[in-house]
């Protein structure tokens, strides 16, 4: 496998979440992305790029045109973006409509990296695979599953992503 | 992608490595993997089965056979095996002369999962994504990347896998 | 020393709060007091008993009217009491105003144990040591440091207590 | 209580025990105990020095005479002190013969901060408060209890403390 360049486009969502020790609540400070390709050991030529730090349920569709326009305009032909479980559907959904030519795979996680049990490294180590495998398509890996954008729905009474 | 069951078999390896209070040394007690998948919210259909709970040092031509004939008589036709990653290669080249027709991704650990800077989450979430994309072949996957079992070394000064 | 009984009264706060991975809210589900005894290989002889799980901000008078209560009928006469830092002060005053007789500390955490960065177990081991050395008193034991119930104040801005 | 500055003299022990990802072993690289005072947000007024860094069991009678010399020199009467287990009592029978005008309260960890399940962080919570309340004398702090130099023992079968 050639030494591809990978581009990881970073919108937020709980991956990213932070506890803000003096009000007691939950924000977005910076992506964690880096650190944890680095405790991952990850040695892929990667381009990191944080587009926004937002909650899901708060991406606009304004949001979704800037990640889409990102999408297109990198050099890389395979993307991971990291995002908000709530709507990741959606998004995925505008990209799969737009962009055929790359191979593009959304990921999160449903507990933030900073705290103790996040399965954020998890789904990271396996977006990071099937971007590198899958031929061009618009994907979303969670629970070590990967599903077409258009065959796929989060359970939220689960928390989890099923075929749809 | 259909719900295809995948084979886990544990040989060890830094991965499962724990710390013995009493006498201060790294020990195996039993394995993590179960635990790391719940951490992943692992949804795939998994078997896992512990072969062995060696140090890869001390692995011999017996532990191997018992590797290769398990590979070859489990129902499933994609296996991942974690593994101690300083004989990785050599066990990854037994399985690659013996096995074609099956995909099988070796991956292991740098650093033990029980203690906090692990690399091992991250590479059990590419693996079980490259042993669902990839065509048959045996495989290692470290370092975000993936590599044929005939063509990557372990660099044991940088402590990273690369081509060969 | 004599092995003497300490009761722990757990009343909630930021020391026990979780990540509900559903709503990506925080909440109280249930105390981690014992496994934090567990994990400080605690042998201290210890009863521990919950009365409450609240947000210390959302605590009534009649809920420091349990907790005076309680301490005025423990059988022991060191008490430590996990609580949220918002209105410790207030719950100490209540407390030092009413019981004279017992060595009662005030511990809490500023980050949830559960979350990566969490000051709960250096607290809670402060806590532990300066109950069983402290003469009949109400305290607050936090940032390593100890203060008699009516010489403290939390300074909200910078998330510390200090003499007052 | 007045903000008396405090002493801490760090000697190595499994508190400063790291893994050595590429040989697999463990090692001595810096002391992580201003990493634990900031983790528990301690505001103490505090000077650390680094004296050695060894397990306890390579301790030798030379660096027990300097760990006696740099407690008596030190222009602190408070000193906390972290170390081996192995050997704790041994050196602090070295101190309890020899300075009688000190509060010095010696502990350690059974398990490595870096790893997950560390009691170290309640360990120095308690030796930090143990040592601004208890009378000159020389004191181990373990498990959430702290015994006179010349009264404790370690049980090695359990890993534990106790009175002796």
């Amino acid at each position: 496998m050639p030494p591809e360049r990978i581009r990881i486009l970073v919108t937020g969502g709980t991956f990213d979440k932070e506890y803000n020790e003096l009000s007691g609540t939950l924000f977005f400070h910076d992506t964690h992305v880096p650190e944890m390709l680095h405790l991952g050991r990850c040695l892929l030529d990667i381009e990191a790029r944080t587009l926004m730090m937002v909650d899901s349920l708060d991406m606009t569709d304004d949001d979704r045109r800037i990640i889409v326009e990102h999408c297109r305009a990198a050099p890389e032909s395979r993307i991971v973006i990291t995002h908000g479980t709530d709507t990741m559907v959606e998004t995925a959904a505008h990209l799969g409509r737009e962009i055929r030519d790359k191979t593009i795979v959304l990921t999160g996680a449903m507990v933030p990296y900073r705290f103790g049990s996040s399965d954020g490294l998890f789904n990271l180590g396996s977006a990071l695979a099937f971007v590198q495998t899958l031929p061009p398509g618009v994907y979303i890996a969670m629970n070590g599953r990967v599903f077409p954008w258009d065959k796929v729905r989060k359970n939220k009474g689960q928390g989890v992503f099923e075929a749809a």
